[in-house]
């Protein structure tokens, strides 16, 4: 599997996501700083991903050695992206590594750290894996919507995690990847990570699924996310929510896969996540041809949020919650399910 | 407004949407052939309009004088795209003009015919705009796919028409044009329609639709069709089908506006309407640019189908049906709404 981020101890070298799957290109990062714009600029991204490239960045501004640029660093981390609640959790357990830790010891202590962060998510993702897999049945044909997998994560992924390991064990039939406007993730990452590996897999744009939900048997919807807030409503890529409406539609199960870390218990519920507005230039352009005419306005919502009651269950690296509510998730944080 | 199809006695000028907006050029189709070649690649599109420029394929046709020169001509034309009535009731209507014609009338009679073809939609798109409007109330925000303007019209258009006519009333604050992908037909066409006549608009992609519904106050989504069955189902542009299950979620009024030339008594529901299939190609690149892995496999499906439950009316020429229903639909067809 291509290294996606690669920890150099002065830098991190990542892997730049826009370009995929036309040319495999790496940028380094030196500072926090840096790490913050290539998450703003979409050098990489997904939810747990982005959760790790903070951890590292924290470690980058701990060679200065001191609490003040830690918290400097934090700050323009987290501001990065402002759906995702992983990058204010992995910054928090930086924080817990560098409590108590002498200034000189912050850059070993703290790179430390985001090894152990970066390799706990690669474990939830194996966790989630087999946990979801244990809700698909053999011969599933299933769609998934902008990319949650390995590009997205320390691993195999969160929603294609379920479904490697699902295919693993003879399981998925196929997989119909939606594109994924304005960013594609779904053409451009999905597909190159379903096709490396075999697994069957073929394009749809955003706009088909609703009709192959009704020509064709669909089992299952699988989706990642950028925050689960506590009553469990899903906040993930912008067309998730028209997707589980027409599963609903449909009947066909929808899951959510995502670690803890990106649940937030501080977020009642999903109409206080803030919802990212992007450029209306990358809804305008498409690899830098216009497509609209000059002067045209366009909405750039870069995630939208799907109410729990129309999530079938969220798979974690701690269980499943299911059904999917307040009690559900309060559960799962307290280690009480599994 | 700009010229899409021109008549010039012995070839038909056809404006190439394909390069809509960045560049004007036409195409001049000598024969039926050239005609039916236009229409599959998609130069020009738009059901009402596919069906105008079968008829003047006809003419051209009727130039060779021979009755065994007009079916060679009406096969190609029909075949050149499935899914569209529109292209079998314009060469029904032209078969009606040649009956009993001496063979050396055949081109002028013809070509008076299919200009009178082109004038009756022009006609009824105005008749439906006014009916449409009724539906409209002031300060309405709306969602409109694909499109369904002058450029798939004759004249102003029929969602378009509809939208046009509500705005000259004062009743349009806003609308939002999906880009509908693949072809983008939203993004390229409906909105150089809407800047070139200033009426208020912001492009979103397909994946948007369901979240603004959410967010935004969204007070109608108006469409076209490419055929209606005797249930009233209606069949249009990929990406409508899911659009209007957001619509019912939201209960957001969804209404189709097509002349009656678009409704096929012989097909009595949505399951028997062929649904295009074309090139993979389409969806795996966007202006010849690849967007996925070498390799990859995708679907496109050119349209999908809206039960009749999920369609709020439909404005024909000849009245509004609504409820929609095989029995509202026998009544327009017999002229028996007004």
């Amino acid at each position: 599997m291509i290294k996606h981020i690669i920890w150099k101890k002065n830098s991190l070298r990542v892997l730049d996501q826009r370009l995929l799957p036309r040319r495999v290109a790496y940028i380094d990062c030196r500072t926090a700083e840096q790490v913050a714009r290539a998450i703003k600029d979409m050098v990489l991204r997904g939810a747990p991903l982005i959760g790790c490239s903070a951890a590292y960045g924290m470690a980058l501004a701990a060679r200065k050695r001191s609490t003040t640029a830690l918290q400097a660093a934090a700050r323009v981390l987290v501001a990065s992206r402002p759906t995702a609640v992983n990058l204010a959790h992995a910054v928090d357990a930086m924080f817990r590594a560098a409590a108590g830790t002498p200034p000189q010891r912050l850059p070993a202590v703290l790179a430390r750290a985001a090894e152990a962060y970066f390799r706990s998510d690669l474990d939830y993702n194996r966790r989630m894996g087999i946990l979801g897999a244990r809700l698909i049945r053999k011969g599933s044909r299933v769609i998934t919507h902008c990319n949650a997998g390995a590009l997205a994560t320390s691993g195999i992924g969160t929603a294609l995690g379920v479904i490697r390991e699902s295919f693993r064990q003879g399981k998925i039939a196929h997989v119909y990847a939606d594109e994924t406007r304005p960013y594609l993730q779904g053409s451009r990452l999905t597909l190159w990570e379903l096709m490396g590996e075999g697994i069957p897999c073929t394009l749809i744009t955003d706009s088909m699924a609703a009709h192959l939900m009704k020509v064709s048997r669909i089992d299952a919807v699988i989706v990642g996310s950028d925050r689960i807030a506590a009553n469990g409503d899903v906040c993930n890529k912008i067309g998730t929510y028209g997707l589980a409406i027409a599963a609903r539609h449909h009947k066909v199960p929808f899951y959510a896969v995502a670690p803890t870390s990106t649940i937030d218990p501080a977020t009642p519920d999903g109409s206080r996540i803030p919802i990212e507005e992007r450029s209306a230039a990358e809804v305008l352009e498409i690899s830098g041809i216009p497509i609209a005419p000059k002067g045209a306005r366009a909405r750039h919502f870069g995630f939208d949020v799907t109410p729990a009651r129309l999530v079938t269950a969220i798979v974690t690296e701690k269980g499943v919650v299911r059904p999917v509510n307040a009690s559900g998730i309060a559960k799962i944080l307290a280690g009480m399910v599994r």
